[in-house]
């Protein structure tokens, strides 16, 4: 993948920004022209309401967002272009399915089971179904050097299993979860599998045939496509037997004052006007990346942070986390006695964007034994002298912060 | 107002689309040039994940985006941003006050009130709830020229009654439901009140403070904004007693393994990655009505519509539903003997918009005593030379369809 070719893609990249370095890709990435024309063109013109007209405008406007749908099924494999159901994103697949399947087949005495190093989206909502359905929520805990202890997951995982929920590459570790052998474990159990692809779908090869997970949520704002937009990928077994939590138009066959008749897969699990463009643009960025190839944007990514990982290791006095060999392009670190908060402020006045804090994984981040940790999240567009000028920011701050203890 | 001046902001009726009619409004509007370029604009130099972050380039975007919150609040005179919730749309924000609120207020014996006239986004969500909660879900009919009957609505709304929730506009008929008459009528029985303002929001003036109602919906997408955003407005007694049916990031102040605290209002009814695009192209589509001034649009749109309603009426043949004095841009009506779909098809054929079908509304068609309605839905780049060749072209088709009979 010629990288610097890649970047030229990248408006957000021009002159005025030539300085800044963003290593916040699992917050958000940034988007290839090709995608943000491809919105505008939309807004120019094909702007229609899809489905339910008779007018051609909206009949190509329709045959476009379900060619996309189609699309997203090759990308990740799926069976059914009808397993698809487009959300607003990860969170709100996660809570659908929580909502919509599992409150109706979890009984008292169940158990749920996640990791540790859960994004909140991941965790929040089968802490509050468990409660209510008077199920358990069991936690696979990590390794010494921070991955998924899968010894562990093996004897937490048992016939009481309903579901294994979890990710399947950290938000902030990025170390990737052994999601085969978890959804082997699963299914030995009789348990259903949901992995949380958010981070996992725009570094990784996905194929849900070979990895037969239940179910798969992931979004379209980190992998190049805009916010708002959201994937559930279900088995149509469950699917089928899942009641969408939200009603309206678009989902249904017939309605009476008293009662209604959804539609077939996966529209009855959609209501209301979806996020046209939203799906528009995942349309494009996928196909971006498949002309990239995605195992050599998982090389690249892996690369990177590999070798991000082990400049940062070099430096004193600055712990990273995580195994040694690196998986993807995220990489949690701390500066000794200086706070994430104000080391990212530093970094930013050098206009180098990293996040600190928790990452919405607050049980992991105390499981590190800190209250916060630096996240740097590479992508495509990143390069090595951007992670060398990160390293040596990191340098300064740490004789700027010395100099004045 | 200046309407061809306006359509020149529109870059859809360009020189390629110079013949089409667009009167699908109420599915969908087109988007000015402003909002295009404020969403590319986004992309290319604002993009990063709002909240949760301390690097500045995050901090801009995530102060413009809390400046749309305010944008939205003072559009519809709000008293605090923090009643505003963004959603996916109508459809989302109606289920989320449903599932969110009701479900754990509403008690066996109460009854909710809507009328005949509903949007199925604003029927299924009750017609559910009712059952489950062992509520009765009350229908407020129609009067003879098909506006909302208030006088049956004062026998109707009683002690009894939880919730009123009614459409302020129909989608199908355009007429104006007494929204202040209800607000008062519903909070003299101590209930509370939803509107519907999918179709108001994008034509009338809203001012909740002056008629205080409760609860309010409506959607980006019909207002010159992008699909894929919706607001939630809400009294902050009713949101602060709300559980949010959705659980993530960004909706939190601390997470252990076994519980959660969430943070202050709005963001602990957003979790997740919010439509971060939908909610920028929001606020430049609502400075753009703003300098168009809200009651101009509405005139332009009432004046329009009664003069394609005069004219569809004076053909024979042709049944235009609802009261002759027009207060919007919406028209349903039907042509005798020729089927609403086959009817669509032909106007198609003459690159004329139009929708054909029961417009998620399928009680009201039914009450209307047909099947399926034509509807043509203006808005503020239509214009009058446009609605006489939808004339024309209907007295044309039924030409054609007679020549056949």
């Amino acid at each position: 993948m010629d990288n610097l070719h890649v970047r030229h893609h990248f408006p957000v990249f021009n002159k005025q920004n030539a300085d800044m370095i963003y290593f916040d890709n699992a917050a958000t990435t940034q988007k290839p022209r090709y995608v943000i024309d491809t919105i505008s063109d939309y807004y120019v013109n094909h702007n229609f309401n899809v489905h339910r007209s008779v007018y051609s405008d909206a009949g190509e406007t329709t045959a476009r967002f379900e060619k996309a749908r189609q699309h997203v099924a090759e990308f990740i494999n799926a069976a059914s272009p009808q397993q698809i159901v487009f959300t607003s994103g990860t969170t709100d697949s996660i809570n659908l399915i929580a909502n919509g399947y599992y409150a109706n087949h979890l009984q008292a005495g169940d158990e749920i089971v996640v990791s540790i190093a859960e994004h909140h989206s991941n965790l929040l909502p089968w802490q509050r179904l468990a409660k209510k359905n008077g199920a358990t929520l069991r936690f696979i805990p990590l390794t010494d050097d921070a991955t998924l202890d899968l010894t562990a997951a093996k004897k937490i995982i048992s016939d009481k299993t309903k579901l294994v929920a979890v990710t399947w590459v950290s938000n902030v570790l990025g170390d990737i979860s052994p999601i085969a052998d978890l959804t082997e474990l699963a299914h030995q159990h009789g348990a259903d599998i949901l992995v949380d692809g958010a981070q996992a779908a725009p570094e990784l090869p996905i194929d849900v045939e070979k990895i037969p997970m239940d179910w798969l949520a992931f979004s379209g704002h980190k992998m190049l496509a805009p916010t708002g937009i959201g994937i559930l990928y279900g088995k149509t077994s469950l699917l089928e037997n899942m009641n969408s939590p939200r009603l309206g138009g678009e989902m249904i066959e017939s309605v009476s004052t008293t009662s209604y008749k959804p539609k077939e897969l996966p529209y009855r699990l959609e209501a209301g006007t979806p996020n046209i463009e939203g799906v528009i643009g995942l349309d494009a960025a996928l196909l971006y990346l498949e002309e990239l190839e995605m195992p050599k944007v998982k090389t690249h990514c892996q690369k990177l942070g590999q070798y991000l990982y082990d400049e940062l290791d070099q430096l004193d006095g600055v712990t990273v986390y995580g195994p040694k060999l690196r998986e993807t392009g995220i990489v949690a670190f701390n500066v000794d006695g200086i706070h994430p908060h104000d080391a990212a402020t530093f970094l930013d006045a050098k206009h180098i964007d990293v996040r600190a804090g928790q990452h919405c994984a607050e049980p992991l981040t105390h499981q590190l034994g800190v209250n916060a940790t630096l996240r740097a999240s590479l992508y495509i567009y990143n390069t090595r002298s951007e992670c060398k000028r990160l390293v040596d920011s990191i340098k300064e701050m740490k004789e700027f912060f010395h100099g004045f203890n």
